[in-house]
């Protein structure tokens, strides 16, 4: 351990400063109601003497910390894992220092976890909370809910019916999924196939339906489930050509799902794009620019949306700057669907 | 935000058990002086009520979180780009959990942020902290000790005089080094070069003196320095074959500088091992087995370093159970310096 430096007290402050007990208090926790002499002596003395107010006890008074707790319901080994998360806690992270609160990320080992996550989040020492990748049946929103704590998620969650006040950050994941197949549509292809994310989150759930939308009356054995993953994109690729040996397309749930079809495609000597075009979703670089041919895809601005769940929070709890658009006429935050676009490389 | 449900309050619960108000405080403090089946029927409507004690106030007489910070002196990006950190999380990770104790990771965006992270670490939110990456005038270790929050290092900081009282974990760098380049006297090579890592940390400074342990009257030509980095390797790199052509051997300050330093060597038409051997540190995977030729290299037990700073914090926080070797006659816990071995491939 580190020699414990005695901390200077309130008491050390209010004699430095010449003034009561009662006053470094007020001032300390806001100076409502003190002088401004007295508030400039107070404020020198505390900064003469290195005093840090003790936050448990002031935030009984005060309850606010300048901390947001960031929550991965995913174990610790794939927060590091997966660059999708990392993108996203920059543009949380930057948005968070602007406004000069502190970045608390909750780790855990897996979903065991997640009550004594719950329990550190009751426990008053932040003042909302990022919640990211929920699956159907976590027991997390419960626990947060319980908790009292202000959220925003990342994602659409899939308990939420819409009428809940449930406030989140997602992408037009539908509406991507429709401009894929369109532009599948569009190069002459006619036998589309689609690999499926993870169907226990809404984002696999929501390109399936955008899938669904253009290719109305599509063949079943067209589409086979992924996992949003190399491995399961080469798994569904192989039952595809099994399936469906004259397929000309395939539309993968995300760009790790495409590099592991794009892999068996050649294995199977199919020539991407000219026997089969292919195209992603996320625009996830490197990956998406290093496949061989490099990817067509869907982007989402993951940092930007990372940003956004950062001040959605921030605006609930009133902490934006009068001109950052707080309008309170607005009331309560209400989710965002940010937009994708179509980015076009080699693959269709 | 998420609807907020009201929370069940003492109240509520001492109504439920029948007891008074002050019964079930005493229990939700540990229980001291309450008669078992008191504490039972208090115990079940705290369950049924879901009752969560508020932890700011209930801190304040237990000043107790089981939360541990994490404080990465790093910019955010950093933190997520380098795989040194995230197999200490791991390590760290497992030993919290496996004493649920939460893992609060508190991120920057650089050093203007560190102020800011002393305040929440003197806040009450944590019951200690695990500290890495401090260079020689980072002002993060005054804040903390000024917080007066038990603190465990990795790595040696620079400024401890080795009697302050400050604990870390620290790898044996100056031993393994000199391993390193015995290995490489011991293949003969006399014309043995060093890349160093960047000085203003104690790591880089204990491989250059193991180095000089072995090579006493080497030709100061032979000892360039880099930063860590690949693209600092390379660049010491083609310093030292301008400087001293006839080398026949690098010793590099780890596994990513030795991989720039062997890409300029095959630019240069340099054969490794035959004309000039190499040897790295840290053995990080997969970098140490993918250079061409693999590398040579000190392996140090990152994720086990991880671990060991987790388990001295909680030991010193009485937090082991009677049986995992928790001495009361040992007194404060002391620092650790990990062993290190040598792992051969093909590079020297």
């Amino acid at each position: 351990m580190t020699e414990t430096v005695q901390r200077p007290t309130l008491e050390a402050v209010a004699a430095r400063a010449g003034v009561s007990r009662a006053t470094v208090s007020r001032v300390v926790n806001g100076g409502d109601g003190v002088r401004e002499p007295l508030v400039e002596r107070v404020r020198r003395a505390v900064e003469e003497l290195g005093y840090v107010p003790n936050q448990a006890a002031r935030s009984l008074v005060t309850k606010r910390h300048d901390a947001i707790a960031v929550v991965v319901a995913e174990p610790e080994t794939r927060v590091f894992a997966d660059p999708f998360f990392a993108l996203q806690l920059r543009g949380i992270s930057k948005e968070l220092t602007a406004h000069d609160n502190q970045l608390v990320l909750l780790l855990t080992e897996g979903r065991d976890d997640h009550a004594r996550v719950g329990r550190y989040l009751a426990g008053g020492h932040v003042d909302g909370a990022l919640v990211f990748s929920l699956h159907l049946d976590d027991p997390l929103p419960g626990l947060i809910q319980r908790a009292g704590v202000p959220t925003v998620f990342g994602g659409r969650p899939g308990w939420s019916d819409g009428t809940s006040g449930v406030v989140y950050v997602d992408s037009d994941n539908r509406g991507g999924a429709r401009e894929a197949v369109r532009h599948l549509v569009g190069l002459g292809r006619t036998r589309i196939a689609h690999i499926t994310g993870a169907l226990d989150q809404t984002s696999a759930v929501d390109r399936l339906d955008g899938f669904r939308d253009v290719m109305a009356d599509v063949d079943p054995r067209l589409i086979a489930e992924g996992d949003f993953t190399p491995a399961g994109g080469e798994r569904a690729m192989r039952e595809l050509l099994d399936r469906c040996p004259g397929l000309d397309a395939v539309f993968a749930a995300n760009d790790l799902t495409a590099a592991g079809a794009l892999r068996v495609l050649r294995e199977h000597g199919r020539r991407v794009p000219e026997d089969v075009a292919v195209v992603g979703f996320d625009d996830m670089l490197p990956v998406a620019e290093q496949t061989d041919p490099p990817l067509t895809t869907v982007r989402q601005d993951i940092e930007e949306m990372g940003r956004l769940m950062a001040r959605l929070l921030l605006r609930g709890l009133d902490r934006l700057h009068p001109d950052e658009g707080h309008d309170p006429a607005v009331g309560a935050p209400a989710s965002v669907v940010t937009p994708t676009t179509l980015v076009r490389r080699a693959s269709a």
